[in-house]
């Protein structure tokens, strides 16, 4: 199933750019769960388009319909269906789309992969099939906080070679949100987003990193050897469109130390067994320690720029894309709700698998 | 299942450090393969302790044996297991692991997920477990050869602060193996050798970083959306002892770049669509586009270091960990092999969806 | 993912009786497929209330959108999602149900289950679920058709105690359609719809059985050990609601013969490898062999009755459960198409399976 | 996966008839469960050849051992690998298998399938596979014993044409094992034993069927729609070898039977929520109620018989397969621990699936 993730909590994504909508279906969500139409669309709205002057003008409310699930507020522990009615259907560029392969794009993958594709907006490999992904996160994000109060917190850490000065504390919510660019520090924060606008003035774009920070996991989430915590995460990550890079912990900076610097103490603190460097980044041998879970991501420049860019045709002839089209000079400020709810889908997932080995003796 | 990898070629690896032996279990291995047991040994061989005066002198054969799925010297299209019983089980330290978390390894881990582990030599997460992945990797690779002449090569780039130089070209088994260190170009090999020796007579260990590129894969091979090429790749890194990042292309020297500059444009070369900058990676939309695949992973130092270490016992108490034990200073070399069968793993996995989903009208 | 059924040609089924709508998504469908919706109403309209004097008058069109992995009239290989909207959502014997488990329903288990429930029409648990077995089955059946001309053929062979003459040759598609109660054979046909408007008119149902046989498969379609064809298809029939039995070949009567009796000899016949008696009913060892495949699945009567029962509340008191309700009182006819819909569904599978194994060295 | 069986507790069965050894992992298992070789043994002796004077004499000890998993008497929650070597592998009817098809067994559609097949003994599909379940099934077993009490018995209840008559209590596992055939009622045992012995002195064999009934399951266990726990029974059962048939509860007979009969009025007793007449089988919309689970497996007559046989040889021509071979002239006794096996791994399994959706919000 190429379109699902998680093996417990599973959710199955559907829907094309310009086609009638975009959906998900979550199967094997707990019953039981208070759940609110607005919890869900509130997770969208930090998604969606025109939400701010630094990314995408294309016009979409991205309104969520609950179809199946839920009865009287409560989740019924069958699968709860999720609709996002497209609106902005804008097919201007269209006629090139289908003729021309965008660089950096997925179309000629997809038609060498599959021979036939809907060219429109880039189809299934739009980046609005997120929203599925944000809708059912919003779900797991809920679990998590009523399950064991784990909060996760994603946040921008560099745009381009803007990078943000280490922070020790864990951000809150407002801190991320003050800004349209969604970085905590508000000196770095300011330049990232003059640095967004001037590459969108020159109809180019840039990339950028995402840190992901979970706290109040427990130890021992996870599983050994194949489905360890962190290679599920990357899975996770190396899944969003655009991204290039995935690192936990002390990630590649560590391939360059010394163990007898880069290894992680344990110490006693306040009776509980802890780690003194966390350059673990909250996980060894695959399983939670119980620190603050930490990993990056890399995301690319997007693919769509105003300038004309050589390419070739579905004939197979070298040619020449114009500049057009509506586009986020940056992805990753909107990329942050994803990151959370990618996050939030692989923690309770894992979740769900240690319940099935360890509380077998209760039913 | 946990210690299963694959969708469609799938592995259950089983085994622990010190028990009677490592084993996998190989499902849905296409029929009439012509295989032969040295075809298996010779990839266990660059794999195993001992080999070089760099690794750990554990001394481990690692012979294996083929219990199932072959006859007469071709598969049977059903399980192959495969058996490496262990030899060298020295267990001098035995009772300071049954007592003590070991800083950096899974000891407390699996403590605190299992409430039951089996301690010598780290049991199931000690790096024995690769064992059967790299047996049944050689399956892979050969399915590899045969499809499509589809060749993986992996190899060291860095070892701690030692960087080789980017190289164009794809270099030749025969260079990768040239050095112990597994690294193709002589200069720096002679180097991170040296470096390693250093590190380990100070009783210390080193990091470092592992390339892997694949030639002649077609275009259309991988999946959109969750199963992409490189979030499966990122999984499989990932799940490896000791990573700590990964990434494909331009990676997160990518997310430093503009558009303009990053974008990888299409031209047509001998009547082919090529990309002219493969920051991609060879892959677009998680699918490959036919040019070179190629991505990074970043190992951590050893976590078992000759240096009395600071760390916590069962019984919740700070303490000391004594200097002791064999490792290898660098894990990296070793790594080399396992690189190329999580490889092999992920892409015949997906060669074999390919032919679900498209080669349906054939019977 | 208890929502979904296939390994390679999935489905998730989502919706509730009187919830918004019915849904089902397509995951892993081959690219290129030409498709209508047409071609799925059809097969809608086969199963849909109201179609016969014989069945539920209760009023909905069940008329289908395809919301997704359309475009140009032909399948793009991502998801395909399809919706039935609720018309009828008419809940007189609300309160009742809210109140009082009905016997032989799934009101209690689902309580004790999730300890929260829809208890409107069943909730879930509804017949109305398997609309999206249907339409997912009509893509299946064309793939079949396309791919190996392969057809099939459910019908009734008995109703209460009215058992159709054993026939030999496949019946058509008009022979089984010509009758409301599709049994194929005229007069077993009126003697099945007049016990059943004569159970009606006591307020009472009854149950029966549908045979199902399938010509055209190859030899070699099926699985060894767990994934066996008839295992996979004893699953996919005991999935629906109402089932209590399945039997395959020779069946519960094969079990009763000699070995000298019941083998199945092998005959060269017009070159091909053919067996003599098709007791094995067109499997052995779990794969196909050429034969047709044959297997019968029984129902029970429907639970829905109009005379008053004995029951128990949801406080756990005894209590009577008033006679009332628009019901099937037969539901083997509507089955038909559902039959054949889940064994569509299985033969893509293992076809799509047998493809990734064996056709792995033609990309 | 098609050599797997499970969704979370998950078994991989591995080896051939006349191979090295037949096999099983077993992934998910719970952690710190006591577990002794012993306890492994005694099922795997309920299932072995030369047991009795009704069953096939071939020599085979069937020894188990446990290659990894087990730590100090415990299990450590990572795979556990058994391992049976064959010892008895005569192969005298060897040259006669490679060439000719045996009717009723899987050579030819082994052969049609793979293009590739181990002749000797049947191997992958010769009953052997099934000590890899049997071995695995001791784990369940004891898991439900310890989680909840609940006990499994299988029994015969029909050799040929003599059936044992319907049975109120539960029977205890003394007068299964009582008589060579695991009848319970020991009058109607003598019979089967002396039909047995009559067919054998024919040269021939008989089939059979075996009824299974659990109690102390809780209400709840099941999963709505695919995964319904009489459907994976269903596959369970038919996914062995030889058998033609399953129904559960009323079964068949409910078929012929009216709503009013037919329905299973709720009551209570003893402050608990029953039913009355348990047509139900102890499974309501896929979900345990509570009462006890019962179902029926019809088994084929053995296909190895002592007679000359028509059938076609691999070059495709009519040819007689000579009587010979030593075989079970009836394979229902050896079959009963198979089925409890079977149904302790599909109960455990979704107890495991039902503690992973409700026991959430306990870590």
């Amino acid at each position: 199933m190429p379109n699902s993730f998680g093996i417990l909590f599973t959710i199955t994504t559907w829907g094309e750019s310009h086609g009638t909508g975009i959906g998900v279906v979550v199967d094997g969500c707990p019953p039981n769960l208070p759940l609110t139409i607005a919890e869900i669309q509130a997770e969208l709205d930090r998604r969606r388009p025109g939400q701010s002057d630094i990314v995408t003008p294309r016009k979409e409310s991205d309104t969520v319909e609950i179809l199946s699930g839920l009865h009287e507020g409560r989740t019924t522990g069958t699968p709860i269906s999720m609709l996002v009615r497209n609106a902005d259907q804008r097919s201007e560029a269209y006629d090139e789309m289908v003729e021309k392969f965008r660089p950096s794009h997925a179309d000629y993958t997809y038609q060498a992969k599959f021979g036939h594709r809907d060219p429109r907006g880039g189809g299934r490999s739009s980046a609005r099939e997120t929203i599925g992904r944000v809708a059912a996160g919003a779900i797991a994000k809920k679990i998590l906080a009523l399950a064991g109060s784990i909060e996760i917190r994603a946040y921008i850490t560099q745009v381009h070679d803007i990078v943000m000065p280490a922070v020790e504390k864990f951000p809150t919510l407002a801190e991320v949100e003050a800004s349209a660019v969604r970085c905590p520090d508000a000196a770095t924060a300011g330049l990232m987003i003059a640095r967004i606008k001037e590459v969108r003035s020159q109809g180019d774009s840039v990339g950028g990193a995402i840190e992901c920070r979970v706290r109040g996991l427990p130890a021992g989430l996870g599983a050994p050897v194949f489905d360890r915590l962190e290679a599920d995460l990357a899975k996770a990550m190396l899944s969003l469109p655009a991204t290039k890079g995935f690192e936990v912990g002390s990630g590649f900076a560590g391939s360059r130390m010394k163990g007898s610097e880069h290894n992680d103490p344990f110490a006693m603190l306040d009776g509980k067994v802890r780690t003194t460097s966390n350059r673990s980044g909250g996980v060894q041998g695959g399983i939670s320690n119980g620190e603050e879970l930490i990993f990056r991501t890399a995301f690319k420049p997007t693919a769509t720029i105003l300038q004309s860019q050589k390419t070739v045709n579905v004939q197979g002839e070298n040619t020449e894309l114009a500049a057009r089209g509506r586009h986020d000079p940056c992805v990753v400020p909107r990329a942050v709700p994803i990151v959370e709810a990618m996050t939030a889908l692989v923690l309770v997932d894992h979740w769900m698998r240690h319940s099935a080995q360890n509380r077998i003796f209760k039913f």
